[in-house]
């Protein structure tokens, strides 16, 4: 179930692991000596060499707070592909370990809540690839369309004709790498494929976590719901002291999956954060063309509803450890033994969540705060940004 | 007791559920065909219309974060005539629930503390009606009065009579309704309308979240006072058997409720921080004449005040609920026994409060921590605003 | 020994409480009728005629953030005054409560931590009195000063001898007053009488916090060094029975206390705050006389560290709790039995703490949190205040 | 193994202790006739006087937020000798109890993870000290290599050779001093050993919290270890009593340790938070030679680095409390005990933490915390500080 989202990253060489598809998590190998590792490589030469140019460009016109934006957007995807690669000699053994775990829930008299797990990650993969697809789409078309009214309206203005071809677009477009390295149409397609390889896994990341979200607090929902059906019936102790047991593993394996997870965590939140921030000072700005403002509104709003729900998926697991527990709660007392106090006891004073290298917990009330962190951030900022706004459009033909 | 609030609703069509009045909570049944379904669709309808013609208002002059407090009103409305409304078909089940889980608490050993339930209700639903139509009153006049002002200043410089009429105070007041549609009393009449429907929808709200609260948190008081006969008496451990059952009841009703209505606490308190916020940015703003001054002040001083008062009733649950395990931590020794332990680790670790969304509990520590964020951000953006402060009023007769 | 703060208190007609002096409690009573009711009656009356004054001088020139500062100085007088009205009558069933209490700890097994209480207090309070006089004093002479030198350089640059008089003294500095009254020497004087009386109640508030905040957490240290005593020896479980029992009536007290008191705690917490902030936001002010520096930083040293001071009073309670439960867990396995249990357990979740109005504890926590928020709020307080600062100084003789 | 670091500090007499290289403690003395005293007092004496010719120039320029910067290092190199000298005689005490404590750890059945405590705590010493040695050689060089181009360049310009002499470069990079002492090469030699012996305290602060943070988290990291080995054993009660005991006697070493450092701990966390706030304001800043900007990034990496480094250090004590905790809840039941549940009960509710005087306790989630708050301040100081940014450089050679 978890295979669909792997072999997804696999197109794009990301955590380049062999026999993702496989049913026997034993098949699942790491090898230095693949394709995926290859591509990998060529990747980050790539990219490295863009974000290269970008500095150069940066160093020589001045940093501020908004041109930056490039070099983080390219700096993140590497870190993010290193990341991935760093844990792909790793996942292995974490995904034996998972599918040892899992076992005990996929049996009787753990019931399978609706809709089933492998549904819930396929209709969220689908949905973030589809807006990220529709994202990337709208940006190429918003880009191309202003390169193209540029040249007309330029051209008349000089009466001349200036060409819109595919070079121009890209010389135009990503002029910072033409500062470094020749003009060729080749080096333009390049930019184009490591420009949306990147936003690839911009959204990968994002959706490995949702992933690995859904997949832990699917087990947690099936707890609560063991927990749920005692609730009525007399219950011998033995049957808490296996729930017990079986909670136990249930955190192992979450602290497991924290451990080699929580780099690529870390780095999403802040990634999200920074743009999110980002987008939200560029709200008040003007652009040229209509197609700019759809582009602008659909790449914010969708930025926003995926870093919300990246959030809410991983909050999930907390969410349903702490619902377990609230049912648990209501056993009443004629069932009651010590096993349960146990159970009550470690499930009231444990935080069940993912975390980023334990700095925070993704929880819901972690997105409560720093909503309220965001709008401080942006209140700042937009009276800093204040100057720039007021200044109006560019002269379109400089 | 809580019927009076859902009739009042009901006038204005939120909620519309059936057989509110009946003490038999049997009664209450949802149907889609009734009176109050259509006057909320066309509510709905009239009010979206206004909205679209703000929005059109606001792309043409330009949004900034002041002009936006017209739609956000409209919105704010509109979202919570949606949730009154997906929440009516859930309410049968609900107070069925509520009744059923209530029967505990209204016969002995439990006491009624004075004034009982239905006084605080209607005593806090009088008030806040009092308060809020005294608010829109005061609107109206300072509405009336600046217009009417004008037209008598504003006609004797020009040496012409501007006739004052219902019409011209619609149309200089709504304005970009009328970008829209064709200029008529008829549709002057129903701006009005909609208008108070609007302040009304935004009133009920806060009231209805307020009647909740006062309504759980009296049941924690009668525990509370239950477990306070027991301190000096020998109890047998049966009663806080059964003490522990109920405040698990309690638990679960408070869940139950907290799961529908979240909702419209979440909205509730967007809403309300965003307009202290709005109204507080106003605070140095200079005014035409003393009468809007009244108004201004009246209107900043109920909206704090409501604000605070929905905040600490619904944070009264919370308070009760700790006051309860104070008293009852009290138990000596003697009468101490495993179902206390249990008792108070079950207390102690739950934490008892209405939540918004889950992201965060009502009370009184989130008031005092909102607050300090208020300041934060009143700071920041009273510095933004500076330069409108400073403009003085606009010409009258342009 | 609280009653010698009280009894200073008496001096200045706070709390008219007959029997304060007395070593029985029982003599402690609340009338009416007394010189001192009647001293609070006439010091409010005057000292919101001088409000009133303030008030409309400021609607003449327009509030800002600054100027508002003496009508939150009068304001504060006032309600402190009022609050300590309230307490009175409820003064004695508390303070036969509190020595009710207090047997329990003046007698064996528990000892006398030195410096004993009655000294602790003493110090404490000949401190912020003797720091209190000066700041009074040295205000005063930086007032005077001021004046008489601009007296005398203005008299000079005009060639006429202005006449230093206490009579112009008073206009010029009160000069609010003087346009809604009459000007009289008599009322020169009592401007300066209730001046004082303000400065000493503003003063009060947190001396009377600081002693209660001393008796309690004396107790709590007793405690403490009660259970440090044990750690050694074997226990019987009645000891720690009885040892929880004086706890439980300890937290009693406690919270009846909370309960009288938080609502001065809150006016006095939000008053240090508004002053630190206000004078921190002063910082920068250029001054003219070298005096006036002197002034300035003494005032602005002795306001941050009464503030800290009374913080940390407040917060010693809950030290000490804590400190009795971190040696409460040394206890070894040998002694250790479910009384011991029962009393870490109730011990690690109460919030042992004076409290404002339950919005926050007063801990050391929130004393890092709050000089947190407080430097935000400079930050901004200070980018706002830039255009005043570089001003520079008002023309001397204007 | 600490000896180490101790007698690094030695070298700079901070902590003026005897005997700290013996392996055993009973040698380690304090005695106030000692050579090191004797340094510690001149270097007071010196840098006092260097600090109120600083103070005496800020006081004729005029304070802003960054020319504080000198007074500050000054100030805080001052206190932390002091703290450290105060911290002397009580030494010799600390010692003893810390290395009875350790005793415990160093026998079976408890093992040594690797690399082992002594190796860590070197390792972390050889690089803090190589790194601000390598930073301090950067601004000798940066200083000097400007001082060097400016007489170079303004003596072409005014067709005369300026002299590049030690006492000129010492001239004019401490013109602050030599308003206030003679010029002279003796005092220009010291000031540069002055400011390196400053640089040192500095630095050698933070070495020094690391290394006590690094010995306390290596025996929780052992407790956790045995633990973890008796997962899958049969286990007595008395041996979780042991470890309950030896848990006991550790949270006793903290709380001794962290009664005796705290203050220490306050000063390193408020400088290091000073000093980045103040290094990351100056990153918009431009440089007149690249030299410049090499050592602004080494300094400004370094201090960022090391403040998370010795951040995480002393966190580390909290992770690894943690991780034990976390391993013990998963004894399976057959083991479980009274003993078990005990502990699990004192480590899920006490707060293992060096603390800021208990003003916070450095754990990850502080970090986390502080790095939002440090993200406000930037924000907010960088609007202040716009006009200075936008100025360029100043004239060279004036």
């Amino acid at each position: 179930m978890i295979s669909l989202v792997l072999i997804i990253g696999q197109c794009f060489s990301l955590m380049p692991v062999r026999g993702v598809g496989h049913s026997n998590p034993r098949q699942v190998r790491f090898t230095f000596r693949s394709i995926q590792v290859m591509i990998t490589l060529i990747f980050l030469f790539a990219s490295s060499t863009f974000n290269f140019a970008m500095i150069k460009h940066l160093a020589k016109i001045g940093v501020d707070a908004k041109n930056l934006v490039g070099f983080v957007f390219f700096a993140c995807a590497q870190s993010s592909t290193v990341l991935f690669f760093t844990l792909a000699p790793r996942w292995p053994r974490l995904i034996r370990f998972w599918t040892r775990t899992e076992m005990i829930f996929v049996r009787k008299p753990y019931k399978m809540p609706k809709p089933n797990l492998s549904t819930r990650v396929r209709r969220a993969a689908y949905a973030v690839i589809a807006f990220s697809a529709v994202e990337h789409i709208f940006y190429l078309i918003s880009a191309i369309y202003s390169e193209y009214r540029r040249a007309l309206l330029c051209g008349a203005a000089q009466n001349i004709t200036i060409p819109f071809t595919f070079e121009e677009f890209a010389y135009r477009n990503y002029d910072y790498v033409f500062e470094l390295l020749p003009k060729s149409t080749l080096i333009g397609c390049l930019i184009l494929i490591v420009n949306f390889f990147c936003t690839f896994v911009w959204n990968y990341m994002d959706l490995f976590i949702m992933m690995i979200g859904k997949g832990i607090a699917y087990r947690f929902e099936q707890m609560k719901m063991r927990i749920h059906t005692l609730l009525d019936k007399e219950v011998s102790e033995s049957i808490f002291m296996e729930i017990r047991d079986h909670y136990v593993k249930l955190i192992e394996l979450l602290e497991y999956v924290d451990e080699d997870l929580s780099g690529i965590i870390l780095l999403s939140s802040a990634n999200n954060l920074y743009f999110v921030c980002y987008q939200l000072l560029n709200i008040f700005n003007k652009l040229r063309w209509p197609i700019n403002y759809v582009y602008f509104w659909f790449s914010l709003l969708f930025l926003i509803g995926r870093t919300t729900f990246v959030f809410l998926t991983a909050a999930s697991i907390n969410d349903e450890a702490k619902d377990a527990l609230s049912v648990l709660r209501r056993i009443p007392a004629n069932t009651w033994c010590v096993e349960v106090e146990r159970l009550i006891f470690q499930m009231s004073t444990t935080t069940v969540a993912l975390s980023g290298k334990k700095f925070y917990f993704l929880t819901r009330r972690l997105l409560f705060g720093m909503a309220g962190t965001i709008v401080t951030y942006e209140l700042v900022l937009l009276q800093f940004d204040e100057p720039n706004r007021t200044k109006g459009l560019p002269d379109l033909c400089s």
